[in-house]
């Protein structure tokens, strides 16, 4: 097995000198690319851990409030600030004349925006929800699990063609295939729409356009790769929405933690005084630089396992270019979209039987022989995976 | 004005000698005593700010997972060691044999035992969410927010006559009037019970039991005062409840705040340590010590002014014997419950006038007669409260 590293990132070999075994896995252990943890960037975050490093003393940010002057009262302005110039820096969004809403995560954002995207009064029936298929798994379960009779999961935007009132997400790059997107209901009714960008970002996808839409929502977990901090933000046209989003994110959790909030500004400062030092810094510091090359590489080194198994076929994506990096570039998705070959129906019962532990197509609202693989897990984990899908031969 | 301090910690004498005026408060501005932000408890944070201080370098918590064996896997083994080791050190609840399902704040945790403690057949009518009346202001529209199905606000617990489940939430002390509640539902069907302990804390009230019920929520917030943290943890006996607890806050918000987490869990430390090290150290670096005997000052000042002005009554608390300080005392709640004497039929708009904003009794279900105040304020904002309530004559 040939381990290619990023700059010498790889977590195979120690920068003492020890040298730990290229594989923690034994031949019965499972290789779990069913969640979209990702960690996959953590050793750029070494690299830069000091830094990044945020030290919050005992009385500071002990109140409720963040930001007294702003709609989000729960944000405080160095949140806010590190927010619009990452978008600067970045150029995917266009941030002027919107409101910004932040919330516990975007899944909190999401719910929240079905909240104020409802009609309010009770004598309408629920809205409709809908997502072109394959859609991201949680969406109908996260709609859905207070049976609200403000709105109701529908199903495939492809298939919508009631005369009712709907709201559409469109999920661009989408999770799980990573194809860009755009809205598909063909309806008489006016719609609303909701983009969620959790993956506009320059490692996973060219930065084609500055989007400029009435409702954008991006998540700090797969913009950075930190998770575990629960932050999100969503951009609004109308302010009547952002209001009762900000009640909803009240009502749901009184706001936002402080410490993510200032965490995540750090990071998101780190990031940006990158790109503002450019000529002066190594290009493997440059966050985006760093984490596009490594989506690079795994994509690479994942493509041609796939091609030697001879069992699947993978999502093409296009070639486009990227206002960011200024050239010309393909996508790399943070999620791998597998369509099984002729014989095997069950994607995910096949890869399970190789202890490769998978997301099925059913989840996603199509077919068994699809299968959603994260392409952002540990370095170990993902070598492991081509590995074994190298070796996979049809039965 | 005499300013009545605690240790020297006032925050009108600066440690470096110079002096700010005794209130900042002009004659048209407001004294905002309507929320119950706890930045009261800041004073002691000031003191142990270094021991508290938590240091989260780049590349740390980055993950959704917290700790892949526990039923709350998004809850890392910290936080959970630091929130048993709390009330095994005020013995305020038994946490034997019990699932522990951390929250980004109570609010959470209500919604998601909504959820949980509702029949999941969709067959059901929703289940009754009733309180007894005075009842904590938020309640009704956290259940009523996404009109579910599921569940739905009924009001006063006292006038519950349906024979249908339903849900009690007992506030013990209550949140508006600090009062101790057991349930007060007497329906033919059996009734789940929701337990808020927010505030049985023994700055608050006399820890008189060791707690024993299926449902107990608590939150960091009024804990410690660190509201912005949006901490807050359940006790739950069944696991099944737990478990759709869980399923609940993985849609709503994929976890807690890692930094949170970490952070609550260094203050729990600091302040369990005092205890542990009890006759090493002076009592005003004891938390709880601390913060009781400044809500026992603040409530003597309070009650100090309310008979100069004639204007209104209080609540009476019993004396108790407390546990956790070995010592007979009163309840000193976070919040003032006033009702106005003969002839001022609208607090609210009476305080209002005096330039002192609360909330009125017709947001906690009650006669607008009444009014709730926050004790736990700024000291300057209290001291302020205090003059002005004096000053108050009947019209």
């Amino acid at each position: 097995m040939v381990v290619s590293t990023i700059n010498g990132t790889s977590p195979l070999s120690h920068s003492n000198g020890t040298t730990i075994p290229l594989s923690t896995f034994s031949r019965n252990s499972f290789v779990n690319v069913e969640k979209g943890d990702p960690v996959a960037f953590r050793p750029y975050w070494e690299k830069v851990r000091d830094e990044c490093t945020v030290e919050i003393k005992g009385d500071e940010w002990m109140s409720y409030l963040g930001d007294t002057n702003n709609l989000c009262w729960y944000m405080v302005p160095q949140m806010r600030d590190a927010i619009l110039r990452l978008h600067n820096v970045v150029g995917n969004a266009v941030t002027k004349d919107k409101f910004l809403v932040l919330g516990t995560g975007s899944s909190q954002l999401f719910q929240a925006l079905l909240y104020a995207l409802s009609p309010s009064e009770s004598s309408h029936r629920p809205i409709n929800v809908v997502a072109a298929a394959p859609y991201y798994s949680e969406y109908k379960d996260a709609t859905d699990i207070l049976q609200s009779r403000l709105f109701q999961w529908t199903g495939d935007a492809a298939l919508y063609d009631k005369d009712e009132p709907y709201i559409e997400v469109v999920t661009s790059p989408n999770n799980p295939d990573g194809t860009l997107r755009v809205p598909v209901v063909n309806s008489g009714v006016e719609g609303k729409i909701i983009y969620d960008l959790a993956y506009y970002w320059p490692q996973y996808t060219p930065i084609t356009d500055q989007l400029d839409h009435d409702v954008m929502v991006f998540t700090f977990s797969k913009c950075t790769g930190h998770a575990g901090s629960r932050i999100g933000w969503a951009f609004v046209k109308d302010i009547e929405v952002a209001k009762k989003m900000i009640r909803f994110v009240q009502l749901n959790s009184i706001g936002v933690s402080r410490e993510s909030q200032i965490r995540a500004a750090k990071m998101i400062g780190v990031i940006c005084d990158g790109y503002k030092n450019l000529k002066s810094i190594e290009s493997d510091h440059l966050f985006f630089d760093y984490s596009k090359r490594l989506m690079k590489e795994r994509w690479e080194k994942f493509k041609g396992a796939i091609e030697k198994s001879k069992v699947f076929t993978l999502t093409k994506y296009p070639t486009s270019y990227c206002h960011f990096n200024k050239d010309l570039s393909e996508q790399y998705p943070a999620f791998a979209w597998l369509k099984c070959l002729e014989g095997i129906k069950d994607g995910e019962s096949y890869l399970e039987k190789l202890k490769i532990r998978t997301r099925g197509g059913g989840r996603f609202g199509v077919d068994a022989k699809y299968v959603r693989v994260s392409m952002i897990g540990t370095e170990d984990e993902f070598i492991e995976l081509c590995t074994r899908l190298s070796n996979a031969k049809r039965e």
